[in-house]
């Protein structure tokens, strides 16, 4: 087995993510890596936070990847505004969105006129966190229903990743979990993440949200204000 | 990029899974391989269905696979049986179960005790269904809380697969869910895919997964009723 052939496959990756960053950061756009298991809600957070961004007089674009179908593009179409849809099955059913599908999804993109793209990953707790695109933040979905275990089994997803959003906390009622413990191995794991509950069916947490999308796109030091 | 490298590797991987399978025959071990997304259920359909087994006469054992903890075979400590944990994490963590780890894993167990071997695969809707690692019969678990879509963005497991069971499905009055979509997406991509409903905590649906489990015995040819 020829091990350098995969690492200069992974620095190959590295370096086209590092590519699309400067693209990125050449006009200003914030871009953030949405990952989660398949279910975790990361296109209803889409629905529910583009409109928010939008009335704030944010542009917004979105690279919506899946391994087939346009199912969640479609989702995506009444919010008006630019989604491109990445699909790896005709490169084998990648499990991930790779840095190369970024760059070439970018040419469909204007992104002068666009201030926050984000980047829904395929669904999958484990591969998507292995590979930089470019992205200023990368935030991992978690649902409630998955169990408070999955960030102990799963730990690099919640190493990499800045903020923590967990999902569909409106079913807690129905469920025999403990989210206190959930939150504790979270903190085991990474005691930095940024974890924010979220029923983005009923609103509840996406202010939270939104002001973590705020402080963070100051932060990324993007030309905040040069653009809406 | 050298593609006959990673072409040698799959070759590999398939001629030991290759070999696991005559070991298994040899033995007269009915093999199943549980896949699914984190927190879809599949240590708690365990804990359902191994007592039942054991309650017929069938000696069951678990290979179970994580990235990393021992928190699954904990779990499964009180059923008193064989349970090998096989982590990932040494490996660069994996996002699925190899079948090198199989076939390493078989030196703890005594198969010619063992009836029914279940695998318990890394939690990943993807991954998972692209190694064939000896085993029986393929299994995915689907959570109810993934949503009617999935089985059309992520066709390769419902393709791999012989059983789908839905999850969770005491949780339908408290979702937007329609079960009969689902099962149509679910035949859309695989017609003959057997389609069990389950609620483990509640023990529905876990009578027709056990007349599942002994009609695949029979049909997959093992010497029923050599041992118990």
């Amino acid at each position: 087995m020829n091990i350098p052939v995969i690492r200069n496959v992974l620095e190959e990756s590295d370096a086209l993510a590092r590519e699309n960053r400067a693209t990125f950061d050449q006009h200003g756009v914030f871009v953030v890596n949405l990952m989660g298991s398949p279910g975790s809600g990361k296109t209803t957070l889409l629905l529910q936070t583009i409109p928010r961004l939008q009335e704030r007089g944010f542009s917004c674009a979105v690279i919506e990847g899946d391994i087939a179908t346009t199912l969640d593009s479609e989702r995506l179409a009444p919010l008006g505004i630019s989604v491109v849809q990445a699909n790896t099955e005709p490169f084998g059913g990648d499990c991930h969105i790779g840095s190369h599908l970024i760059k070439s999804a970018l040419a469909y993109l204007d992104l002068k006129d666009i201030r926050f793209l984000f980047i829904e990953n395929i669904g999958n707790l484990v591969c998507p966190a292995e590979f930089y695109l470019g992205e200023d933040r990368k935030v991992v979905l978690l649902s409630i229903t998955e169990g408070e275990d999955k960030p102990l089994k799963y730990p690099l997803m919640f190493r990499e990743c800045q903020a923590c959003l967990i999902t569909k906390t409106d079913l807690i009622p129905h469920l025999d979990v403990d989210m206190a413990l959930l939150e504790k191995n979270i903190r085991n794991i990474n005691a930095d993440l940024e974890i924010l509950p979220l029923a983005a069916k009923y609103d509840e947490g996406i202010h939270r949200w939104l002001e973590w999308l705020m402080q963070n796109l100051e932060t990324a030091g993007k030309r905040v204000g040069v653009k809406s």
